[in-house]
């Protein structure tokens, strides 16, 4: 498994699996039927921003990750973290690759942490990754998160020194 | 006193005040010189979202105040709030009768819930008042905010239920 910089060209391959995770959901706080061209532009960042892919040996496109600031001016030295891994590949690691990468990225480009603002309380299987990654749960907003299936399940803020 | 939605006739009288307060840069997080176009498309925000100004008996423009969702999709039903005071009105509950009027109007509008993400530790004032309108600090992020005098301060998120 290979991570680089995404390029335009990715796009084609992200879109159809991050299509099926922001409908289903459960995971992520876009808008269900959000725009593709309104999620390209909120992903593949230009910098400070970035937009990193997982690529196996035949170029393959694992999943995607991408790092920003999470706030602008007096803000700007915390990067904030976003991870889609395509469910056909899920269980290869790729998520924690992905997780690893960013946290080494985001420490060379300067941040000194990083920052989650939303991670769905029944997102167990990222909840804990990120936990064994060094995030802590700071907050979680009580009924922050309206699940499809689950109803109104807690919303975590979770952060890292870098 | 007067609260009313602002449109954009308001905003000649609105961008002065906010440019000062952006380039001290001690409370928000915006970049410092933060261009004005970007200011007013994050500030003068479309349904869902709303921006609304304080006015004197003479239709002086006092402060404004923005209310938006804090996330999309699942997190919908929590609504973010922002407010700035024309320092050459300060003292006079300008702040105060903004942060009553958005909590109302949120509420109005079915949200759940408000919360703010990036509450300067040292602007002690503005903490002071979010908490005697109800709201709690559920985490400080500590050093999440570089402050132009302080140097690294603690950023909280703060909450309330609607």
């Amino acid at each position: 498994m290979l991570i680089r910089e995404a390029t335009e060209e990715d796009w084609p391959a992200i879109w159809p699996f991050m299509r099926g995770i922001l409908a289903a959901g459960e995971t992520y706080t876009y808008d269900r039927d959000a725009a593709e061209d309104a999620v390209r532009a909120s992903w593949m960042l230009p910098l400070p921003g970035r937009a990193f892919v997982a690529v196996d040996d035949e170029g393959t496109v694992l999943g995607t990750s991408k790092v920003s600031r999470n706030h602008a001016g007096g803000g700007s030295h915390i990067a904030n973290g976003s991870y889609m891994v395509d469910p056909a590949h899920s269980g290869r690691g790729v998520g924690r690759a992905l997780g690893a990468h960013s946290l080494e990225w985001a420490a060379a480009a300067g941040f000194r942490a990083m920052q989650f603002n939303a991670v769905v309380e029944t997102n167990t299987h990222a909840v804990a990754l990120w936990q064994s990654l060094g995030f802590t749960v700071v907050a979680t907003l009580p009924e922050g998160f309206e699940h499809p299936r689950h109803g109104f399940v807690g919303l975590h803020i979770m952060y890292r020194k870098l």
